[in-house]
Parts: C-alpha cells; sequence; structure tokens
C-alpha cells in the first residue's frame, strides 16, 4: 500500500533549497531520480518542476524512513521531511542549484510506486520519437521539455501582460465557426441539430478580428488555437497557436512599433536580451534584390550582388543573353570558401536545382585570378569590374546564377540561407529581426485566370497604388508587412480595407462575384457600410517563435501533446473510429462502407 | 470620398477627456453618436470604447470642418482635433464623466460613413435577438455589451495572474483529440488523412491536465474552450470556457483555499468587493438537509425545516403515511407571507410539481391559529410544537411537502430558491458563496444495471469510505467539491484517484471491463503504474461567472459572438452547406443523399 499524503504540506520545491535554508525543517515532494546506497546510509536525487535535492537517509535518525528508502526505486513518488544541512565536505556538487546542501530526512512517504519507465529520463538520452510521444507524459518529466513549457507559459504570460498595458483586450473568437474561403482546407464538424450542415474550425479569427474593431474595440488580442487541414511539414501542426490582433485608427507605422515592443518585452522575458529598437524595415523589392527572398535571415551579410549590366555584353553568352532577355544575373561572394571541393560544389547546385535553377556557375580567386571553367569568357576589363562591383578577393568563392528575375532570386536566396547555416554563420543564439513591407497586392493565376491575394483578400493597397487596381493591379503594393526572424517569417499582417468600394473592388479583381462575396463573406461587406474604422492587425505564430526561442528543432518539442507527421496522437490514439450510431445521429456515413 | 487617416495620431480616447485637459490640445477618433445643430454651431457626441465627449464645430474657428460636420450622420466615423474646453455655463452634463468639458474643433475628418443602422444603438433600446445576432457588430456597440467584453477580458487577465503568482503554468491542451467516454455527446471531426476516423473536440481537458501532474508541471491552469453537443437550454452553448485547474501534492482543503483566493481577486478587480474568506463549507448530506438542493442559494435564510419527527404520530394520513415508509415530511416558513392569494398558492403548488411533488399543503399563520385546509388534522400540542419547530409568528406562511427523501428535499428546494426571487430576497448585487463537498461518488442507474460516476471516474473516495466500494458502493462519499455562488454551481472538481488499484476498482463498478478501459483509458491507466503524484483539480464555468459579475440575463450577453439555442451562428449562417468534394475529401456523405 502506499502512503497517504494525508495532511502533509509542502514547504519548498526541490530546486528551491540552497545554503540559505540550512537549519530549517522542511518538506519536500516529488520523484526519486537516483538511488545510492553508500556506507550504510541512503542518498536519493528528488526532482520536481524547480530541480533535484539530494535526501539523506540515515538508520540511526530515523530506521523507518530509511528501511522504506530501501525499496525506493526510479521514478517512485516521495514526500520527505527533514533538516537543510550542508553536505559534507568533499561531497558538494559545484554544477547545481542545490549542491551545497542535502536534507537530512526525518520522515518519508512512498506516495506511489512507478514501474520501470520504458525509457531513462536522463535528458542526453537519445529515444525514439514515436516512443516518446506514446509515453508523453514520461517524456514530458525530462528537464528539457519542462523548460520549454514553462518558457512557453513565460512568453504567454509576458504578452498577454503586454498588449493588455497597451490597451488591448483579449476577446474570445468562435471555434465553431463558418468555412473560410480563399484559405487552405478546412476541418470540418457536422452538425446534429443541423442535420447536412458543417462548421468549420478556424484558420484564424480573421473576419471575427475585423468585426470587433467595426464594433469598437479599439484593440483586440488573443491567443488563440487556429487549423488547418494541410499535410504536415516538419514545422507544422494540424492545430496551431497564434498570437492574433488588430487595432483601429492606426496607420502600419504604429502596427510594427507596438508590435516590436511586444517581441522585445518577449526576449527580455525569455532570454534576458535586450533587442534594438526600431527593427530594420525592408520593403519586398529590397528584400528579394539584396537577399533574394522575402524572408531573409540577417544574421550573416553574403548579400546577392546584381552584375546584370556588368555581364550584360560579355562574351559569355549564357549570361548575356539572360540580361537581353530581362533576366537578372547575380552573384554570392563567399568569402574565404575557394577551400570548397568539386563535390560541395556540385552539392550546391543541385540545392538550386531544387528551385528551378538550370545550373550554377563558380569562381575561385586566386592569386592567379579566377580560377573557374567561365574565366575564359571575359576580358581582363570585364573581370576587374565585376571583381570591385562583388568585393572579391584571393580566397573567395564566387556563385552566379543567371534566370528570370523570380528564379535567379530564389535559387540564390535560398543557397544563400544554406550557405549561412552550412558554414555556421547563422548562430542559433543570435536574434536578427527585419520587417518586410510593401508585397505586391495581387499575383495572377494563369491555371484559374484570375488574381489571387497575396496577403488575403481583406489586405489594403497602398494609398497612392489605389489607381493600379484599375490599370495594372499585379503593380500594386499592399500595406503589409511580415515580421522575419533568423529567416524565419513569425508574424505577418496588414492594415486592411474599411472602404466598402476598394472591397468590392478587391473581390472584382480577385474574380469573385457579388454573389458569392455576399454569400461568403456578405456579414462583413456589410459590417463596412455601418461605419467601420481603419484598421490593421497582425499575427505571430507561436509556435514558431517558441522554437526560435527554446533552440528546439521540431516543433513537437515546445507543444504539450502534439501529432505526428500523420495528425495521430500516440498517446491518446485520436483519431479513431466512432459508432455508427453517433455518425447517424450526425446525419453523415462513411464513403468506404458503401463499397 | 472618405478622407484618409494619413499620419494622424490619437492622444486621448473619448471618455478619458475630463476638466484636468482643458487647455490642451487633443485628437480623438470614434463614432458619431449624436448631432445637434444649436445657433449655427454643430454639436457631435463622439463615441469610442472608454465614453462619449462632446465636440463643438464652429464655422468661425474652422469653416471646412463645420461644414464636414453637416454631413454627419449616426456611425460616422470621425476623427477630431481640437482643444479641451469647460462647457458654457448651463450646458455642464454632471451625468457624463465627460461632462464638464467639449473640444472646439479646429479639423475634422470623416474616416468613413455609415447606412442607417438597423437599430439605435441607445442601450434601452428593446430589439429583437434575432436582429441583435444578425447585426452583431453593431450589437456590440452598445456601452452594455463593451462593458461586459472588458470586464471579461479583465476577469481572465485577473485569474491568469493569479495562478501564475501561485506556482501554476498554463499549459494548452488538444484542441483535436479523442472522444471521451462517460460524458455527454461529442463534437466529431472527420480526419481526411485517416479517412474513416475522427477526432472529438474536448468536453473538457480532463485527462491531459491528469497526464500534465504525471509529468510533474505541478500546477496546471489553462482558460480553455470546451465542447458539447447537447440540446442547448437557456445558458448553455455549444463551445464554452472553463478555467481549468489541476494540483499536485495537495488534498482539498487546500484546493478550496486556493481558489477561494482566485474568486476573491477576480471580484474584487471585477466589482470592488471584498468577499470573506473562507468560504462556508458544507456537505451534501447537510446541504439536502437544511436546502434541498446541492447549489443551494445563500443570499437567504427560509431553510428546510424537518418535521417528520413532529407529524409521524399525527392524524394527517398524508403526513404520517409518509413518516411511515421513510419519507420525509418537511417545511418551508415564508415570512410574512401570509398575504399570498389562492391563485399565487397554486402557481406555487404547480411550481413544485415539476419536480414530481404529488401535492403541497400551506398553512397561513394568523392571530386565530393555522387558517389552513390541513389545520383539523392536528392537536393543540402538535400545532403547538410544529409552530415552535418553524419558528412560526403571526403573518407568516407555511408550506409543508410530504414524499420520498429525493422528491420532498428537491421539489422544496426549488421552491424556496423560486421564492427567494420572487420575494426580492435574491439580490443581483450580493454574493453568497459555499462549498459543497462529499458528494456521493456513485449512484446506481436501474436502465443500464450499472453504477455511474457522479462526478465523474477518476475522481477519488474518501479514504476512510474505501472499504464501503466492496460492501455498500453507493454510501462512498467522494473527495469532490462544488463552488457554489447565489444558486449556481460555478465550478467543480475533486482530488483524482493516482493509485492504479483503486482506479481498476472503480472501473469494476462501472461496468467497464478491463479491455474497454484499455482501449478507452488505457493512456491514463498506463500513466498511473510510472509515478502518479496524489493530484486534484477544479474547472469553473467562466460564461456563467461573468454572467452573475455582469448581472446579465443571458449567456449571449457575455460572449462575443453566440450562438442561438439552435446552436447557429446568424451573423456567419455558420453552420452551413459544403461542397460535396470536401465531403470526398473526408471520406464521408451525408445519409439524407442516400434516399
Amino acid at each position: 500500500m502506499n502512503d497517504k499524503l494525508g495532511s502533509w504540506e509542502r514547504t519548498h520545491r526541490c530546486g528551491d533549497l540552497t545554503a540559505e535554508q540550512i537549519g530549517e525543517h522542511v518538506c519536500v515532494m516529488g520523484w526519486a531520480q537516483r538511488r545510492r546506497d553508500h556506507g550504510g546510509l541512503i542518498f536519493i536525487d528528488l526532482r520536481d518542476r524547480e530541480g533535484v535535492i539530494q535526501l539523506a537517509l540515515d538508520p540511526d535518525r530515523d530506521l523507518a524512513s530509511h528501511q522504506k528508502a530501501e525499496q525506493v526505486r526510479s521514478e517512485f513518488v516521495l514526500a520527505a521531511r527533514g533538516k537543510v544541512s550542508p553536505r559534507p565536505e568533499g561531497t558538494v556538487n559545484p554544477k547545481m542549484k542545490t549542491g551545497e546542501v542535502e536534507i537530512e530526512i526525518t520522515e518519508l512517504l512512498i506516495l506511489n510506486r512507478s514501474e520501470t519507465p520504458p525509457f531513462m529520463l536522463d535528458e542526453f538520452t537519445e529515444v525514439a520519437e514515436n516512443i516518446r510521444l506514446k509515453y508523453r507524459y514520461l517524456d514530458l518529466r525530462r528537464p528539457a521539455l519542462q523548460k520549454n513549457m514553462l518558457m512557453r507559459h513565460l512568453v504567454a504570460k509576458t504578452v498577454r501582460n503586454y498588449f493588455d498595458q497597451q490597451g488591448f483586450i483579449e476577446v474570445e473568437t468562435p471555434v465553431l465557426t463558418k468555412s473560410t474561403p480563399e484559405g487552405a482546407r478546412d476541418y470540418l464538424v457536422p452538425s446534429r441539430v443541423n442535420t447536412g450542415r458543417f462548421y468549420a474550425l478556424p484558420q484564424s479569427p480573421q473576419l471575427f478580428k475585423q468585426l470587433l474593431m467595426v464594433s469598437g474595440f479599439d484593440r483586440y488580442f488573443q491567443i488563440v488555437k487556429c487549423f488547418r487541414d494541410e499535410d504536415l511539414r516538419a514545422d507544422r501542426q494540424p492545430e496551431f497557436t497564434q498570437i492574433d490582433c488588430e487595432m483601429s485608427f492606426i496607420n502600419r507605422g504604429q502596427v510594427m512599433d507596438i508590435m516590436e515592443g511586444m517581441v522585445a518585452k518577449v526576449f527580455k522575458a525569455a532570454l534576458g536580451i535586450d533587442l534594438t529598437l526600431p527593427m530594420p524595415r525592408l520593403s519586398y523589392a529590397e528584400a528579394l534584390d539584396r537577399f533574394g527572398v522575402d524572408n531573409p535571415d540577417l544574421r550573416f551579410g553574403m548579400e546577392l550582388i546584381d552584375i546584370t549590366e556588368q555581364v550584360a555584353g560579355s562574351q559569355f553568352k549564357v549570361f548575356s543573353s539572360v540580361a537581353a532577355e530581362g533576366g537578372l544575373v547575380k552573384a554570392l561572394n563567399v568569402k574565404e570558401g575557394a577551400t570548397f571541393s568539386r563535390k560541395e560544389l556540385d552539392d550546391l547546385t543541385d540545392f538550386t536545382k531544387i528551385y528551378g535553377a538550370k545550373g550554377m556557375a563558380w569562381v575561385k580567386v586566386t592569386a592567379d585570378g579566377w580560377q573557374s571553367p567561365i574565366a575564359k569568357f571575359f576580358t581582363a576589363d570585364e573581370l576587374s569590374a565585376l571583381n570591385e562591383k562583388m568585393g572579391a578577393e584571393v580566397g573567395d568563392l564566387l556563385l552566379f546564377m543567371a534566370d528570370t528575375p523570380a528564379i535567379a532570386n530564389e535559387a540564390l536566396g535560398r543557397l544563400r540561407g544554406h550557405l549561412g547555416q552550412k558554414l555556421g554563420l547563422a548562430r542559433k543564439d543570435d536574434f536578427q529581426f527585419t520587417w518586410v513591407t510593401d508585397f505586391p497586392l495581387l499575383e495572377w493565376d494563369d491555371e484559374q485566370h484570375r488574381h489571387l491575394a497575396v496577403h488575403h483578400p481583406f489586405t489594403a493597397p497602398l494609398e497612392e497604388d489605389i489607381p493600379l487596381l484599375d490599370t495594372d493591379p499585379t503593380q500594386a503594393r499592399a500595406q503589409a508587412y511580415d515580421l522575419v526572424l533568423n529567416g524565419s517569417e513569425i508574424g505577418g499582417g496588414s492594415i486592411r480595407i474599411h472602404d466598402q468600394s476598394v472591397q468590392s473592388r478587391m473581390f472584382d479583381l480577385l474574380g469573385i462575384g457579388a454573389e458569392e462575396a455576399q454569400e461568403k463573406f456578405g456579414f462583413l461587406l456589410d459590417a463596412l457600410t455601418f461605419g467601420a474604422p481603419p484598421h490593421g492587425g497582425i499575427a505571430f505564430g507561436l509556435d514558431r517563435l517558441m522554437m526560435i526561442l527554446t533552440g528546439a528543432d521540431s516543433i513537437r518539442d515546445v507543444i504539450a501533446f502534439p501529432k505526428t507527421q500523420k495528425a495521430t496522437c500516440l498517446l491518446s490514439d485520436a483519431p479513431n473510429e466512432v459508432d455508427d450510431k453517433q455518425l447517424q445521429e450526425l446525419g453523415i456515413r462513411l464513403r468506404t462502407k458503401q463499397k
């Protein structure tokens, strides 16, 4: 039989005991991490959320406790009373916060026993992930995951306090809502009362937060679960958490200022780091020009260099013909990269092919000039101009890409990111932010023969670009902004359209007819006619932010009960089969049963 | 065309301006609530979240603003700059916070126009609820609903800060999870990737929070959406919000102490009220004896008086036969209730029939003794004993119920609550709490021929009642506790079973076989074998708590976007029909389509 807790009350958490408590009589409770028998004494490392404390059991002090301690095995649940004492000389453990002290136990309870766990909780043990997920409650006992969850709580708390101080109020929006058009695939929930109809789980509270602005709530935020039924990638989960905000009577500069303040509070609270504000702000065009991508990693330089002009007249047809056809020739200077092997250069070339590149040229800069298959195509003057433009020095590796602007930028931009990782330029403890603004509002979709919204259909164009909606819509820029951290987009938003006529024009451009618009977004369109204020907002992905803050390699390490890449929960076995009676009530049946 | 916000920045919210700001140049933004033209001047009441301020537009000060103001109608969105000034003598409005001042406008922007709203936002206007719900974004502009949402934010913030200070961490549990056995009807979500299988939306995070305790998180809380697919009553919604908590290494007294602290913080923050702690604690048996119900309203006395003993020997067979058969005869003394009309007494009798009562006897106490059809059955000694037992005085109304203990208690208990409302004894601004403890653990279900868990299958029995599980299970009391406020259960919880053998015994009693238990709760049973600590918790219904705090009559007045009693959203038209393509992907079809 287990001992009963009765009226015992814990006085301290294990990890909180230090030399300050020496002489105090304390009561601690937790899990036996390790037991050692030494010279007639028994030592137990007792662990709780805050840390580990050593219990010393001496049969001369209390025989009953010592006898109980003899039964203790890993992960037994104990309560212990005793006096905090300095550890005997030579046994102090300076690596532990509690390493100077131990508790001389006078009373011990075994509150529960434990089978031998399927894996050791030592944090360095490598365990197959499916086992970790099946026994998630044990995996979560490991200090690394405890720390992640504690930090997640701290971050959510910091975010909430900040927004509250800034006059935001948290409002809960519905989980059982309506299918979101223009988005990813929805999770559907059959309605029993309204048979044949379905709720959808929200991909974001977008429409509701805009309505809250129409309602005059002025500043809204919510830390909220959102849902997308997409095939999962490594850093995606079917349900994910957003820090969702919306503000009225503001322009985008004000939104960015306030959000920077939030991010700074989070980094200070979670990591003790003081961020430099304001954060850099890059236009989309500049981001593409300098970094090839709209989510640049600013932890290192190695910017893309446009040499189209320099090579337009060269004898190297691969470059000059691309330049003549309106393409781009761009280059990277990998400082001191001339040591790359042929194999490594081939791997880099293969990497760029993922992004559609047809090939990549390389040059090693030596004391004797360019060592490269393409060196012979350039005159001395051209080489000199290129070296100057690229800041080439002996020992550098130059990489060239000639292609359409889209492919040249993306392939070389991704290669830059890849090299930043490979060369160790992208350090996990370095945090470099940038806003990217002025995204295109619309892109033309050849397949559907209509425009698509780059952000979403409610994003406002730049005031000065509104006339372009009639003349050259894809040139219109959006009042949108993404916050990029270390090459990951951690948040994105926009100023919304508050003018009903502009919103209708947008739906036209998106090929959404008046009737369809009314059916899908009617309540928003109606709302815009009843005094909608200028407003805008943003949403941050909390899971990805937590990955960056904790340095976790997997999104599953920052979520208490995550799902696999097949969207299953190995712990609870969800999703599972249900009784046909339940389906009958919902008015649905399985298609497979029809065969 | 609307004016553009440009770089205008708001300096104050409308409701924040008082005589303190006189002389300051300010910028405010909001909605035109009312416009008056008076003596060549135009006055506009501008409203935002914080209140209303009067704008004064004088053509001699700025003609352009005055001309714009002439176009302004209700709910137009304005921005205005000007100087805060005292209102002219005789126009001060002492009822308004801002009533001493107005803004002498020097610049006005019309940021957006408004159609005539379908209803006036004046808070005293009675509007049909279906119209309010369809135009929810307008309804939410009304000060009463703004106040409710602001208070809801304040309450959530207060709860979070309190729990954080008490060492709780907020952990998010899954929304896409597994069907909860033993509960209400689940909402199901078909899985596309795992065709033929379904997630369920959580009715509560019960199992996950227990697992978090097994994981050593020690103290968990979450403000979390839960879901039940039940036919809706007036105060129910398909999705509702719980304040959910769980703690390790505690007994139930400690849980109640900590939760009282939370409730006290909430009442202080929301209403400025200092609650008296500790709160009363009643056993279930005492609650039934004194109040007839397990959720007694303690705002007034009028306790149930057990007169079974006094009437057991009387000539009134209706009473004495019930007493002889083990039933109860109980009474209420309605002080000064002798003025009730015959019609009123008949209505009260009808009320008790809802709860299964077969009849009710009444007595008016007059200076001449009992005025009642039953007076003649009692001797003078019996009358005297009854009067003494009931504290009867001239002018009182005595009501009697004789029935099985269950019916006598419930019918008279509900009648007591009903009379408390009717007689105005239950004041909305009076807040009386009580804990109710020692609930039965199990009840026998004649239909299913098995025991049912009164709370849920994980509730621990009182230590001293564990032997009763083998001898007389329905006599075993649970380590459960409900917090009752003004006759409503606002929270309920229990100490959980942490011993795997006790949990198995419970499943036996509930008629859940080993295999079924393993299939449904296997992960919890497994978790109990790997070192589960003693633990317990509670969940509060935030929506109902908000109803009480705000004095709202409907749960829909404390939820931003509520659903109707048919579980529909009149604003977004959810749930709605979906494309057959979506159903195909999910591997389901509608049954109705099969006809």
